[in-house]
């Protein structure tokens, strides 16, 4: 359960209990799309960087091993050896992004797998089904995320399509927890605000989500194309009307500037491939910006990706070490750069939740993001 | 220094004290070929699996990221950030195998890089310069490793070169080890057996480089397609004519059975590429066979890749999850079997090294090389 532990303006300090261990809020949640981070990263790598939460993808897992084939392995945390929070998502994004041809029906959704294009259905039911089978701590409602620039009318019936896939996702779930061979029969639901950038239908979506009593609200179908300031907008405008005492998640979002707005607008639960992504090509994050090790600036710096950083990468490697891994296409080049990343994500949020109990968000925020318009070279 | 503390038969338990740590023998070396193990595999992770000597390519490290700049950087030990032996080739290996058309004279041998097709000479002396600037803890002499196939004429004059090539290495290293700037004023110079498959060649060969006081003593083009049986025959002849009390080398090889074959015949150091290979590849080396993780019978195995294995991915992540993580191309399935393979090798030395203190290597040897011929299912 979530108890608001203080708020400063609307950005809340949370903590969130759950089967598996609690979640100190804000956190960024570290994105392990088929149930591993990408770039070698171990779970045992995980703990060591400070990661709270793993998130992993019920698409992914359903076409490859199978949700059927994790339950018999006694879930996704056995599975994956991992015994703190994961969260699923509902597959309704990579259904609606990444699959091949699809058609919407008000049961759900058939589309092609895009490893061996065999045809799949899913509808609220089924993303519950194989949440369930994964047996993660949070489960995403089924939901569709419109284009962001789908025209209204389009949006308004979609996003009520997904308040009927909602109530229907709540019924499978309480039904699938009350079973005795569940994996996780405490496993949570979090319902997702949609609505494009209408914030007239956002707001009355989320008024509407908000009398389900569900065990958080997500604000969904963000960071798909409009620009950061609509988002922040649509975040002012929406999340006042999601309950203050249940976690808020803003669904695939971002930059570390993203987050601290983010945190500003009372998000608890970010997520986002960046750090991975950008990790694996070498970009990487510090307090004074980006930095891309390819420069050849970086060929003899003995120094660490940033002086001060506690992660497996920066206690023991240099900037010189590493940009030759990345260059001669080793894996271990990578790797150190996904660390340092997650690394800095995660450290970030420990700074965020430090200012807020001390108070002064605030000023850490501007402090922060000054810091990182500001290159040290 | 080299210390022999035991004989059993002919094979050796020794103690090499270098300027980087002292060595327990018979060894296997862990090839990371450009200052990484190949499988996102860091040097904390060799330190985890028991690693005494990690093993780079010089010829890789000349052409990239440039000798010079390992050097600026204070060396491969700090380069790579591993404080416990290197032992680096004299390139010659790849010189002769992986470079593009090459030309051989007396001085050494111009070829083209197989990164950028740019022309190189290398030679004994440019070898040990490279060799220097990297500072490994043990530099290998530059050789000819000439075709298992070529005829006698050809392998008698290429054996007498690489005896002359030896000898101005040996002055070259001299020179290097007492310069000022020099990384690793105390660094060990190996010298290389050569001959093919002429036993006769490589007995005179031997007792002429016995002589000439090195560091140590390696068997050379070997494993390079004549059959175990030929190998096996070519130690028992040449081995006995190597100093006893200096460590012995054999290069490139082999399987675990290659291995308890060579120790037997005297040998101390191994290093192969099989163990990190057949690790990226999902071959798994066990106490009862090699098994493949991508065989379907694996996709519900919750064991360990071996039941008993200290290894990290055995501590924690079962077959089926290995498998999962190899068929999606994550690399941390990569990553894991490598460590697997490496733990496997490293711990079957520190098992022979147990057997030849208790002076029971023959009855250790027959059992390892009968389980492993005994697969559980
Ligand atoms: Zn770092
Ligand atoms: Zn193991």
């Amino acid at each position: 359960m979530y108890r608001l532990i203080k708020q400063e303006g609307r950005a809340k300090r949370g903590e969130f209990t759950t089967v598996h261990g609690v979640i100190q809020t804000p956190v960024f949640m570290n994105v392990g799309t088929v149930a591993a981070i990408k770039g070698a990263v171990s779970t045992a790598d995980l703990e060591q960087i400070g990661t709270q939460v793993e998130l992993s993808n019920t698409y992914h897992l359903h076409v490859r091993p199978g949700d059927r084939i994790i339950k018999q392995m006694g879930g996704l945390h056995k599975f994956m050896s991992w015994n703190k929070p994961i969260l699923t998502d509902s597959g309704g994004f990579q259904v609606f992004s990444l699959a091949g041809l699809r058609k919407i029906k008000e049961e759900g959704v058939t589309f092609r797998s895009h490893i061996d294009g065999h045809k799949i259905f899913m509808g609220p039911e089924e993303s519950m089904q194989i949440q369930s089978n994964l047996g993660s701590t949070i489960a995403m409602a089924f939901d569709e995320c419109a284009p962001s620039k789908a025209d209204r009318m389009y949006v308004q019936n979609s996003v009520e399509r997904t308040t009927r896939w909602l109530q229907r996702c709540q019924v499978e779930m309480k039904r699938l927890n009350s079973l005795e061979d569940t994996v996780n029969p405490h496993q949570l639901l979090f319902g997702i605000n949609q609505g494009a950038i209408y914030e007239d239908i956002r707001i009355e979506h989320a008024k509407r989500i908000a009398e389900m009593d569900l065990d958080g609200y997500a604000v969904g179908g963000l960071a798909v194309g409009e620009t950061h300031e609509e988002m922040y907008h649509i975040l002012d405008e929406v999340v006042p009307y999601l309950p203050v005492n249940k976690p808020t998640y803003l669904m695939g979002v971002g930059t570390p500037a993203n987050i601290l707005e983010g945190v500003e607008r009372g998000v608890d639960f970010f997520d986002c491939v960046y750090p991975t992504r950008n990790g694996r090509h070498g970009h990487l994050y510090t307090n004074h910006g980006k930095i891309n090790l390819f420069n050849a600036k970086y060929e003899l710096d003995s120094r660490p990706i940033e002086e001060g950083c506690g992660c497996p990468a920066c206690q023991r490697y240099s900037r010189a070490y590493i940009r030759h891994l990345l260059k001669a296409k080793e894996m271990l080049g990578m790797r150190l750069c996904v660390l340092h990343n997650l690394y800095f994500y995660n450290t970030m949020m420990t700074e965020i939740r430090d200012a807020l109990d001390a108070g002064r968000f605030a000023e850490y925020k501007r402090h922060k993001l000054d810091s990182m318009a500001t290159p040290l070279e």
